[in-house]
């Protein structure tokens, strides 16, 4: 199985519900830096996993939507608490829509699974990882 | 699949008993940097894959069992070369132990596996995973 | 020149004002990797610069103040953008504080200068470094 | 399952061929840092996955077999892009050739799985693991 | 004195001449991973050493310059051994002189000194750090 | 100012005198990753601070005399407290007479100041810094 991994970060402000949180139920805000990873058996013709300037990309513009805001006034999260690993999966939904409507390029279709892991300091990440839908 | 890691280190004196040791047959010592994965497939109610609070405390108080010790000493221990996927598994049973008992909460006996690595310097680590026994 | 360092993190809130941080301008947040180093042309009796246990307990202590905050909220910081740079001060200052009181013994009183760096991700830090007030 | 780890790198110049490679077509070239996995379900009897110093001896020959190289000119790569991950799964390759005849010791025979992770950046890293050939 | 720090990396091809540099005599390649440091006394109205996401562009134009590159080929370097502590040099170079004419904004030119460290693997580095010239 | 700086690391045991030192009095010990830094205003005829090939095999070879013992036992070290800070004074010491005796070259003789960092763990180092006796 070869895998491909590249790496950004954003910058985000969130509070946490429930007491097990403690003082993170306050409003606070955290970097993640991310590790985005792409597996699959083969190569393409090229030699490539995924053509990593478009993953570079693809992951920017993903973090991009969530770069710089407030966690806590995104509709899509009500509800939810924005832990770090929920985030990762945040990540993951849209990077496996990327690859679904052919943002990575039509080889990126074999890409059999992707991880996700966000860093939320130098002692703390959270990852999510799964297949990818209609992977053969 | 979610995963959760957090890190900690200790530091211990020890030997090893076989020519393939070389060198390191005379008391010497590391510091071992400790990454202790939990992971499961869905989250709880809060979002949480564990406690991330619950767990440095609990990875921090089975690291205090073994930091600062001349692990050459440890009764636990006699007959066995210390190595670093010696100690990985030692930590990943101590660990499974505190989930079966409580100490990362009853959420945490979802856990399905666990992962501990230790790096032991810039160069080499060593890690043992496995599922936690009497996961669903 | 001896220099001892010890590494801690806090996690804020916070906004900017002023067209040259362009979307940092909104409520967003940042985990702060901290390196906290002492300088001394000498070690103490005991071979120490710090009693490092001593030192990340001061660290803990003053990181404690800013940790899981909304810096937007802070009197103390009304008026000024908090940047990274503009915190590595803020932590410096309180460090330099400590120091002063004797939180870190009376040998700490000999150290000659602290830098303090703040890790934003990793692709950006920021640091200050001063001359501890009095120092011999 | 049971797994260690060692580090190493090498450098070599290449270009690739391919529209989608953009700059990276002209003859540049790399640092990789390699991290090398071995993966065995139980340990030896001198409590180890395999002996690391023969470990690193290994991976340093493989690796100087490539090391200070322009790819471009290595028959064996003729027709291929040497990208990172084709590099992993060459050094991967090598590797499970080398146990295969022996040079991490007939113990060494009991590895199920290797894995080799090329890092290229600090933002970017590839990667190929498999079983080893007639592993029990 | 206080310090903001940028990252990002090129990748080049080249070879050196002379005896002491061994294999490394022959058409080889690196990654070069760059801190960019700029040092001030004082920051800015707007509380800033330098506007992070200009030093960040300026550094990325700067590295444009270099990035898959055979530097045997480039005039510049004629008769000089590209080894990472004389690019140390020329990417100091070429950052002083953006500051020069402006590239970093107007309040840039305060800047005191300027560090550019290259990381060449995890286990080597060169840095070169000097004066602005012109710097109050 | 030109700097070039090596890694490598050694493993030891020690015990520390002293109620400061809580747990720490016990037989313990650490693994030190290295970083030997050269710094020299110029570089030279073949554009180096130090040949980078033999610095590593000089830091091995300081290494060397502290790797895998009991430091407790050393009689160099009888009535100090071999803290992080107090080895990188004594490997200082060790590179400054290396570099006295010719073993780095005699272009080495160059050299302005060295500093030795030793990392005992993820969250904390220490270095000692100093010119070169006889620098010009």
């Amino acid at each position: 199985m070869y895998t491909v991994t590249v790496r950004d970060h954003f910058m985000i402000a969130h509070s946490f519900k429930g007491e097990a949180f403690g003082p993170a139920q306050r409003l606070h805000g955290a970097t993640y830096v991310v590790d985005l990873e792409f597996r699959r058996p083969g190569l393409d013709a090229e030699g490539m996993v995924v053509d990593i300037g478009r993953a570079g990309e693809v992951l920017r513009a993903v973090l991009g939507g969530l770069n710089y805001h407030n966690l806590d006034d995104e509709p899509a999260f009500t509800g939810h608490n924005t832990t770090s690993e929920f985030l990762a999966r945040v990540v993951f939904d849209r990077i496996v829509a990327a690859i679904g409507r052919g943002a990575l390029g039509p080889g990126a279709r074999a890409v059999e699974s992707v991880r996700v892991t966000l860093h939320e300091s130098h002692v703390a990440s959270a990852s999510f990882e799964g297949r990818v839908n209609g992977a053969p």
